[in-house]
């Protein structure tokens, strides 16, 4: 038909001809002709029973800390806006299990016989990557309040595949470790800034080659600080969980004799909840014996 | 030194010991043992001398168009804001030679010798969706002012390959004829929804079994509605291109003579220009012969 | 030089000019031109910390056992055949834990932190393929004796990964279920064809909805025969595991006082052994504690 | 039923009892219940539109050469075996549009539309290392004659992909060159060690450092030997190419007036023919322009 009514129908946009020539046969045929295109996808599905972990880290998020004024060694704002966006995403995507958070990154543990996406990981690392920045932008002003965000961030993401509980473990510890030797060295270096005055690369000097029971000196008989006193959150970063939780609230209810009163009604709810605490030693582990999946399995 | 102090550091968090126990012998140590995970990560390199396409999609987009009262059959903020976000990805990833919407969807073509992110699919496609999604929250009050978006949205992405400039136009018609055939449903649609007052399930029966030629002259005979005078950005959807443009802008410059003087200064300077035409037929590859780049390399 | 000696050079090769200029220049430029073909080359590691299996299936074994006159419905000469090819596999990659093979097909396992050909799954399955079908050619005349061999067999192979210990067993669970079921269907099928004069056809209809216990049933009250008492390697195929076993062999040894007197020495040496028992159980696996490790690793 | 009549199987094999309980269930829900196994296959489906070639390399060649007394510096029993195995390879999987060998390497490429095995690569690439191993077994004696092979041989091998024309004529081109800068390195090795009487680390020593030039010379004044008249086989290594040719025979055929005579008879027949050619330049190409499919498909 468009052909057939062709003169009555002026062609406004650059060289339609072809394209309403193709349609006019049939939307279906023309469809077909290109959609062989699909089959050059490839298919990613995760091997089963293994872990899947998304690590997303922040790009370029040293000048993005720069530009927006993040306190030094550590933004409380920052860090509570990452753990908001994190919360955002296992909101969103029931299958994860526990999720780790330090400085400008965060790692999700999806169960390992999750059928999520089917297991496609270009799907899973995409969402998770794509719900996380839009919850960073969206709940922005609830952790910098006036402050302005003054350009939408950028994440980038990957997939890491781990077979065993004590794989995953080793990861989840590999970060945490990471967090612990940066937020140290942080810690010292910017006392030696801020306090003592000296210049970065002076700071910088003053560390090279030092362990941590040097650092942890330095702090302790130059600033007085016990390192071991110093926040949770930005020694051991932030680990969340899903937790049952007791919820009780008051409902008004209709009772047999027709009366109406204020009833508690206790319901048991997933929550997602947070910790600052060790993933290295046994005690997380054995305290939260549900997140891992038995091995033999 | 942590460990020979410690009766003067209060163990303040759950189960710290294990990790002062551990660090404290070297940091460095710690991280190693750990650190094999990293092996665990896998080889994504796209293949070269390929195009690589990034599309993205949006997650439970009816849902979100329904609570955010977009306007049917086309809501032109949320194209707007579709377009704004994917100009937000190219001016982000300089090598996206082309980039094309519709709907809730963006397609992100990278350059066949682009060797950004060393062509991990990984990195491409997380980068892609973060930004575009942080930008998608970014902008939405430029495009819907003082209405609330009431959640941060998701999108997932895939990446597929192709190996010819025959295949990449092929994928790109794919994704236009897809536009064009849910556009004129959706025209007819909603007008018989709308105009005559159908029940959406009474639109739907009227329209099983219509080819194009017949939604086209319902849209004439009974709503004067020529489909080819309707907007073309909703019939072909928007197509990104960088393009160079001369700027001339007006600058103070110091003549040879001491002189102050207003010179008109002029340069070329690279844009994301956008488009709404056909990309089925010849015209417009043939209008922008740099985009796609020679078979034979 | 090339180029300067040209004249005393006939050119003896069809278009051999090119590639001389090409080369007089510099064999290392020649080669670094096209050297770039190497990065087409995709990194295909195999998941650390899995199994990694090596399946061979005959390529249309049927045709090959019709021309070769295999007895029905098991030739004892062709399983041999397979085993010892497979040994000779097994004896060349020293890193497969056990192998489990029946009718025309054989699975390799690799023990799950094999680190053989830096796990490349392209690498160790090719080999795999290479080494048991030049093995067949080879020892075929050790089965077969004076029967030649018609032409060369063709197997294909593929990669699978397991996880768990639990996925592993279950792996070859399946393939030893396979292996009852076609050798309990097989058995009865052709006693029928055999002893009873049934066509192919008929057998087939006659065996049509039978369950295991039918064919049991038929075997036993029809020809007499117990299917327990069938023999082991069809029943339960060839299981191929290392095993070490002490070796004593007399050599001449020279006494402290110059004596020279045969003495027997004792090694421990590993070697290939074949079972045909009962994979799905755990009587198997408990009795060879070292095939697999700890999932916990 | 298995278990009903328990009483009259002796159980004969080890740990029998679980299977049998297992399968006299119903032989379906047994393999059923591990079944899930094969979900672990991942696919290796090849990118649509681009050549696929599998390259075989020896495997401890070296040695293989040294123990069957391999001439130096070339073999022609040896060469011409791996010809015929290759051409055991083409004829055996018909997709194959040119193969290449030379030392002890093959590349096989498969037509960039070819569908053979639905392109799952390790299907491919294991059914041609199995197909050349059986092959270099089988055919053995028609090149070494009573020469015994000592065992079984092993190659490994490798998938790449080629998305352009230009592409897979480098890749070519890549071999050849390798194969002319090892036989000239090698013809001019071997001439000092055979006829000047130099050991082998004095001729390397020779060598060193030296050009293709040089090492021309050196053959040339030396050894009174024009390089170029060397033998093509050597210098350019094998190339193998189906052709259609008319073959001719003579057949009894019954005429019209019933009288039987002996009538030629003309077919066209596909046959894989051997080249020894440049593959560098563009005369062998333009000589068959039937091998590489048009990019722009």
């Amino acid at each position: 038909m468009l052909i057939s009514t062709a003169s009555r129908f002026g062609v406004s946009c650059c060289s339609l001809t072809p394209s309403v020539r193709l349609f006019s046969r049939s939307s279906n045929m023309a469809k077909s002709k290109f959609e062989y295109v699909r089959n050059f996808e490839t298919d990613d599905t995760c091997l089963r029973n293994c872990y899947i972990v998304v690590r997303l880290d922040g790009r370029n998020f040293h000048k993005f800390a720069e530009q927006h004024k993040f306190a030094k060694p550590n933004d409380d704002r920052a860090l509570g806006l990452m753990t908001r966006s994190a919360r955002s995403v296992m909101e969103e995507l029931e299958d994860i299990v526990v999720a780790y958070g330090q400085s400008d990154e965060f790692s999700f543990v999806f169960n390992r016989s999750s059928t999520w996406f089917k297991r496609r990981a270009s799907k899973l690392m995409t969402h998770v990557a794509s719900q996380f920045s839009s919850s960073y932008v969206f709940y922005w002003k609830e952790f910098f309040e006036n402050q302005p965000l003054l350009y939408p961030p950028g994440f980038d993401g990957r997939v890491v595949l781990y077979p065993s509980n004590r794989n995953l473990r080793d990861y989840l510890s590999w970060r945490q470790a990471d967090c612990h030797i940066n937020n140290l060295y942080n810690t010292v270096f910017w006392m030696l800034v801020q306090r003592k005055g000296l210049s970065t690369t002076q700071a910088e000097d003053r560390l090279k080659g030092t362990l941590a029971g040097d650092k942890n000196e330095i702090l302790f008989t130059e600033f007085g600080i016990n390192y071991n006193n110093e926040s949770a959150v930005h020694k051991k970063g932030t680990t969340l969980i899903w937790e049952k939780r007791d919820e009780t609230v008051i409902k008004r209810t209709k009772l047999p004799n027709g009366e109406e009163k204020d009833m508690p009604i206790t319901r048991s709810r997933r929550r997602v909840e947070a910790y600052h605490c060790d993933l290295i030693g046994e005690q997380f582990w054995e305290e939260h014996p549900d997140i891992l999946e038995d091995d033999n399995c």
